[in-house]
């Protein structure tokens, strides 16, 4: 067993004034130039999207690539560094969440064949601290790392319904941004949706992100039964399909809380009272 | 298929003067001041081992905290934050190799039973890019992110083995050092250890790091055929475990090879000469 704490986010980050940039912020703004959609740049990509001088972008790359935070390739592109791969695998509630749950995950994987992932929620967003694609699972953009809004996926919607009721209410009064036709757009309905997740215990995401996939995701629960987590599969376009994956994917849920410390998951559901002989 | 470009480390890692830290240098210290020991750190714990003022730490702190590097507890420790995770996930050469790997990785560990885990060499390391854990497997110390000196792992022998000449003669020259009784600690010896890799393809490490255990890795290759990462699993402390592990660890290298755009992977064996009728 494990406790695994509450990380509070940071209240707010501080929008930078214009050319103000502390030291450090001109360090960050150098890796944060770094998406899904820019893995490799060039120094002067580089200080393009990070808004700083050639020269303070040389230096900076240079002291990066020293420690290890940047690489170079061959072709004199930059990339994320190892270092930071092995830094990031040091978040506490990423790291562990994949112990307690790894070889369950590979059990779900396989008995469901279906992608399987395990967030958490940061902020308003859900990151997937794990992510296992199956060789026939339909082709989702969940990957290790990656980041949605909470609305608009079964996991983050299954963290949404259980975060406190300021991040709750401060979703709902957000604009929603859609990703296909069906992504929940609208607060009212979100809030339903949200009430059913907590009524039913699982969240079923149609074609929310993704066409052609439901996504289903239940809560994980740690000490307390306070929701850590969401664990999610994608499956194809089928009825049958989410219903097949369900009480899979509910065992693996509970085994996984178990582990992390859950009472409500490690008590024996009561056994029914011994059978009297009449007489 | 996919080209993954070779990453060249840094020529080395700049010591810090004594004191003259630059602004760049102090944000890494105190990101470096968390390891797997010490997940969660207080101020004053930060500023002790960041060699930083209290004063320093503070401002940073608050600093990497605004921008999601660091999260708070509830009781008032810090922690790599989720952001870091997601950067670090960014790493092209951990990306596109788990992308590759990912449903074979599944399959070989339902296979074999085992922890199942893809490496790559950065600098004189080996870095584990990705890391599953069979529930019945050996209670081994390698997971994402985990890092260990080349000599002293499977999968780093793997990449020594196959990494440039000036690596492999740095390596032999340094201080190797013993983490079990029987880590390969002599050059002479790891010299024709490296040897043997590469005629029979296989490393076999018996208790390098873990006593009870024997870990057993192969090469990936991408384009060129160049060695671009290790597989390895790790099994029980029997030969037989070994031998009945190795055509699966064999397939699975091939199949993530070949996505990988190896040349000698994507040939089919030539096939056997028709077999003529005499006469």
């Amino acid at each position: 067993m494990m406790t695994i704490n509450p990380i509070q986010s940071a209240p707010s980050r501080r929008s930078t004034p214009g050319g103000q940039m502390t030291a450090a912020q001109r360090v960050l703004a150098i890796l944060e130039a770094f998406d899904e959609d820019h893995l490799l740049l060039t120094l002067s990509e580089i200080s393009r999207r990070a808004h700083l001088s050639l020269s303070t972008t040389h230096r900076l790359v240079g002291e990066l690539r020293d420690w290890g935070a940047l690489e170079r390739t061959d072709d004199g592109h930059y990339a994320i560094g190892m270092r930071v791969l092995e830094l990031g695998s040091l978040e506490p509630q990423g790291m562990r969440l994949r112990d307690a749950a790894h070889p369950y995950l590979g059990d779900l994987q396989v008995a469901v064949n279906a992608n399987v992932h395990l967030a958490v929620r940061d902020g308003f967003d859900t990151v997937y601290v794990e992510s296992l694609r199956a060789r026939n699972g339909v082709n989702v953009l969940s990957r290790l790392g990656g980041r949605w809004p909470l609305h608009a996926a079964a996991t983050g919607q299954v963290l949404l319904a259980h975060a406190p009721t300021a991040v709750q209410e401060d979703v709902l009064r957000s604009r929603l941004r859609g990703f296909t036709r069906k992504t929940v757009t609208d607060p009212n309905e979100l809030r339903q949706v949200l009430a059913g997740i907590r009524r039913t215990g699982v969240a079923v995401a149609d074609e929310c992100i993704t066409t052609d996939a439901y996504a289903v995701a239940v809560p994980i629960r740690g000490t307390h039964d306070r929701v850590i987590a969401a664990l999610g599969v994608t499956v194809h376009h089928d009825k049958a399909a989410v219903n097949a994956a369900l009480p899979a994917l509910t065992m693996t849920a509970r085994a996984i809380s178990r582990a992390c410390g859950s009472p409500s998951a490690s008590r024996t559901p009561a056994a029914a009272p011994p059978v009297r002989a009449a007489g």
